[in-house]
């Protein structure tokens, strides 16, 4: 599909009110909902949040009530969840973040969060369903007189916050070059009774525009800026990491020759982190894994990577969330590029109809898996959230072929990975197909749950922990799904007890 | 869309092989894997899987091995499962079953089940996660010469059985009419990469053909019969189910109201049983509700009574799941049926694209749901299988609106069917927005994980089970999720000690 040419059109950003960041965020009001664009720190805004945080603790100062709710494409730069954090000015936060402050608020119960699949955070503002939205806060590389938005290095929700917000704050970061616009395809869906077929059929078409159109005189006004994206880098591959890739290399390799996959490949999802950059690393590296693209949400550093020795020949993603010298890379590199990198809307990177019609291959990492293959992304002990459930559940459930990894120990191996049951459930066993740690591979395809419990003790779990875990599979004999309810959660109220899942007690 | 009119072309069926059940069970081996149509019992073939029973039962008392995996749409009639696992002669069964028989052998471990999302059976199928499939055994209303196959009342995943088997059977059913022809839409999609989109865009599209057309040379004998399908009635509504159904009705009112569905509404699916017989009872009588479609799995009596009262304009399903006189009605009514009533594959009635697209309002039932709104609809104290997931997590996962219903209490009211914590979790928080029982509504939209909680409690448990789940409910707090491992299950171990959930003692 041609990709529209960058505009040499002017930017009409001057026409519209020039604010200073206070001044944009004396504009909003206590008990306001706001919809920021950005996906990851990237494409967040962080100039207008970190003055609201500045204002929250003033009003706090005055004795003065001011809380707003926060709602993003997923989690944010410190700029948002931690400043407005820090200042306790965030009452209700959703679908997703990864801010340390947020984090101990949202577990102590003083902010209201709600997990949810961050491909239907969209629909569901649509529906009303979250409520109004006063202020959508957009950072933009570019926005014409007409109304045009071009955004930064990430999509997310922000068409839709546009849709539906009162007003738009812009954040015009001259951090990002104009020369982006055509790099996004903004794309929103009709609402039903009368949507129709979203028009992507592979990883590169194009469905939409490269810009999201408003009316303009909601823009109340231009916030300039020039921040670079606050992105984390990652840490470097460990031995267990490392493994834990090539299991998955060598897995998508066997099935390829066994014809289970396609000849062609097929699309890859990745999720976020060091293990995923280690998987990609690893099939990169693979002889026998062809090129292939991606359909994916966050793009990090190693896709970028690989698209440059060719492995990987286009990517589609919600966000470029690149470390900056990456970036800085990328933007030099524009018109390289431009034929190979899409950034969408989370409703169309992570939507059920794309992800089954590409047939994607999906993985995404767990925190804690289960004999019968349960996913927990979210918990810890069942009680404490880490980050949210994010994307994983759009691609898993809708995958080719849905694959989870960890590594079998966690906190230096006093933690199976690999649990009677898990403390809390995001995945069920519905969704999940193979299950990878450094140990090995568990095809749970076609198994019934007594031959997934054998098969992820024996493949999957660490070999320190799989004495505890054949006992419990001993004590839970019968039933179609060899569970005891007075154990299930043993090695966990050890870890409780003893700071440690070893010499677990089992009520026998 | 117009509507393919019936052929007037005679039946080609007496070219094939004409075989007794026996004869055609007499092909079948020792190992062979069987794909089965039908949808419930309804279009499930009934003479072959009777004489391939009594097959087994003839080899194993000569001392030979003698089972098969049987794969079918959904669950089936007794003739199918009931009389091939009294012979145990199934080795694996997926994706759903309801034989009191084969729920025996399943939970005693004998027979191999997989329990998976049914939209999913026919791809995974196709892609070859489910091994190689020997033969299609086939109800037909039909058979052309050039190898067209017109289907009974189900169309469950007969085309793709039909594709992938080596070999098919058909069962010749003169039960159902040859004018059956044009109510079924079969249409399989085109696999990964090459996928389009499913050309459903309302209840009535059809996007394929009235009839499976298979290589004629594939069919390697015709069996006649003259069988019912082997459906069961429903129990009447009692005081609760009727509450269960108000409480519904009265709900998707008030959202009609406040604008939060679309004035013409949108397209219901509906489980199956008492209780969704009673929700749809209570939305045919609601004044305020219009007159609406079904886009839904298994269609019910009631569904045909609101046809015929005209608050149902049109039916889209997978089966024709009615009782024998309610079947008999609609074929001496065929022609005013034809235009209002659609029989689909699974892939295509429970696809998430479609169910997304259409913007379905889900209603099923759950076993159990905890705290945080998380269902459990498969297992008995988390061990025992009672059904399968069916096609619950197709139409949840992708709603416009998921709601679970179920009774408030069970076994006379000794269990509560709220309980900290689901002992088997088949569907997430994420995917279930509103819980109703016969108590009251819980909209769990937006609402974080102690919201939801409290609301569950007072608003859907049974008064007699309320203090004991605040108890629990003031033991975990803190936390985003306020849960305690040490006491999530306390309410079925007591249920386990003493037959009762009441009186809980909790780890303090």
């Amino acid at each position: 599909m041609p990709l529209p040419c960058p505009t040499s059109a002017p930017s009409a950003s001057a026409q519209f009110p020039v604010l200073t960041a206070p001044e944009a965020a004396a504009l909003i009001q206590h008990g306001d909902t706001l919809g920021f664009s950005g996906f990851t720190p990237a494409g967040t805004p962080k100039a207008v949040s970190r003055a609201l945080a500045l204002r929250a603790q003033a009003e706090h100062a005055a004795g003065n009530p001011f809380q707003v709710g926060v709602v993003t494409g997923a989690s944010t730069g410190p700029s948002v969840d931690g400043a407005l954090a820090a200042a306790n000015a965030i009452s209700f936060r959703t679908p997703y973040q990864s801010d340390p402050n947020l984090r101990q608020r949202i577990n102590s119960g003083e902010t209201h969060f709600f997990d949810m699949h961050l491909s239907m955070l969209p629909q569901n503002v649509r529906y009303g369903f979250l409520g109004k939205f006063s202020w959508a806060i957009i950072e933009a590389s570019d926005v014409t007189a007409d109304g045009q938005i071009v955004l930064t290095s990430a999509v997310g929700a922000a068409p839709t916050f546009c849709r539906v917000a009162d007003r738009i704050i812009i954040e015009l970061n001259r951090h990002h070059p104009a020369a982006l616009r055509g790099f996004h395809d903004i794309y929103e869906p009709v609402d039903p009774p009368h949507r129709s077929f979203i028009p992507v059929f592979s990883p590169s078409d194009r469905a939409g525009t490269p810009y999201i159109r408003v009316d303009p005189k909601k823009i109340a006004g231009v916030v300039f800026t020039d921040l670079p994206d606050e992105t984390a880098g990652f840490e470097d591959p460990t031995p267990v990491t490392t493994q834990i890739g090539q299991n998955v290399a060598n897995f998508l390799a066997s099935e390829l020759r066994r014809g289970a996959i396609p000849p062609s490949f097929l699309p890859l999802q990745s999720g976020v982190g060091n293990i995923a950059n280690a998987v990609l690393g690893s099939l990169g590296a693979h002889p026998d894994i062809p090129k292939f693209s991606m359909y994916t949400e966050v793009i990090q550093d190693s896709v970028i990577e690989l698209m440059r020795s060719g492995k990987i020949e286009f990517a589609s993603g919600v966000s470029l969330t690149v470390s900056p010298t990456v970036l800085a890379s990328i933007y030099k590199d524009l018109p390289a590029f431009r034929s190979r990198l899409l950034l969408r809307p989370q409703e169309i990177s992570n939507h059920p109809e794309v992800v089954r019609r590409l047939g994607l291959i999906s993985i995404n990492t767990a925190i804690e898996a289960d004999l019968f293959g349960n996913i927990n992304s979210t918990h810890i002990l069942g009680r404490n959230l880490v980050n949210g459930i994010g994307g994983s559940g759009d691609f898993t459930r809708n995958a080719f072929l849905s694959i989870f990894t960890c590594p079998s120990t966690a906190k230096g191996g006093k933690i199976s990975t690999i649990v009677p049951l898990v403390s809390h459930m995001d995945h069920s066993e519905h969704s999940v197909q193979i299950l990878v740690t450094e140990q090995g591979v568990a095809d749970l395809r076609g198994k019934d749950p007594c031959e997934r419990m054998h098969l992820i003790i024996e493949k999957c779990a660490h070999p320190d922990f799989r004495d505890e875990l054949r006992r419990y599979a001993k004590l839970s004999e019968g039933g179609h799904t060899p569970q005891t309810l007075a154990n299930a959660f043993a090695m966990h109220q050890q870890l409780l007890r003893t700071g440690s899942m070893r010499g677990v007690t089992w009520n026998e």
